[in-house]
């Protein structure tokens, strides 16, 4: 007998529910810890590793290939432009995010999407960041994500299935942030 | 006469300098928007590109570059793989932002920073994402920054001038994110 896989959205969906199901059986599988080094160049510039974590249950031995990235400041910013800005990398990881948190849960529903794409802008007064005012944030004062999907769902619903985007989470509510400096 | 330029931690603290009063003067200045676009390949795998924003009173026409980052998912994630997921990358954005705060502040501090390497890692119950418990939160529940300075300021003073980074703001504190989805 041939079985075909069961692929919506690029998403493997007889593994997706088979991975709810392992971890509504054992909780403590659904427990991560993601990792990244970074080193310090020079300015603004900086690069960072990707490449271990933890997760179902025992530290990653699939992963083959180290990822890494830089961030840089434009010139106006005073660095050297060669590398995107963090704030711009935060939009990345959030436009990314509430896709991929999109498209996994539309496979679950069982929603085709065929196609989405998105902008994302963010205001920032950098008053906050140069210390001139106390009163002015130093980070966004808020991001705008516009997404044109292909799909046959409501907007609604495509909207419910994105924000379980942990990214979303991680920016819109407060994650604590420990800082440990040692010299 | 040759005027040699004052540079500290790679910062040339003269356009710093000038920079911080051309912002007194007009704050409209300091005004920044970022951007970014984001394109869906499948599953959990998507690509940004990052060039144009605005600041310095204008759209910017200095960079040249568009950088392209992608974001997807392990295996044990039901990815291919091929990039970091958008939690890693916030803590590359996360462990980019909090250095270049500290080596910007320092040099406009006459502080000098001589090396910095650092090692994120964020904790995450991903029986949040797939919706299995709502009282457990999507995103990470916490990150640890730990950050070794060579500098001869104390680690009071550099973590009082990391925390002028605005991704530390962002992910510490709400940011407020609009999602407008259009078919």
């Amino acid at each position: 007998m041939i079985t075909a896989t069961n692929v919506k959205n690029g998403v493997n969906v007889d593994q997706l529910v088979e991975t709810i199901e392992t971890v509504q059986q054992n909780p403590e599988l659904a427990k991560f810890e993601f990792r990244s080094k970074n080193n310090w160049i020079d300015g603004g510039h900086c690069v960072s590793s990707i490449k271990s974590f933890y997760g179902v249950g025992q530290e990653d031995t699939t992963r083959q290939e180290t990822f890494t990235m830089e961030c840089d400041h434009p010139n106006v910013l005073l660095g050297n432009d060669k590398a995107p800005t963090p704030p711009e990398v935060v939009l990345h990881a959030l436009g990314s995010c509430l896709t991929a948190a999109m498209t996994y849960h539309a496979a679950a529903h069982g929603i085709d999407i065929e196609g989405a794409e998105s902008t994302l802008e963010g205001g920032i007064d950098l008053q906050g960041f140069l210390g001139l005012d106390p009163e002015i944030r130093k980070g966004f004062n808020g991001i705008t994500f516009k997404l044109k999907v292909k799909s046959d769902a409501t907007v609604e619903q495509l909207e419910n299935l994105a924000k379980f985007s942990p990214v979303f989470d991680m920016i819109s509510n407060p994650t604590p942030v420990s800082i440990e400096i040692v010299k």
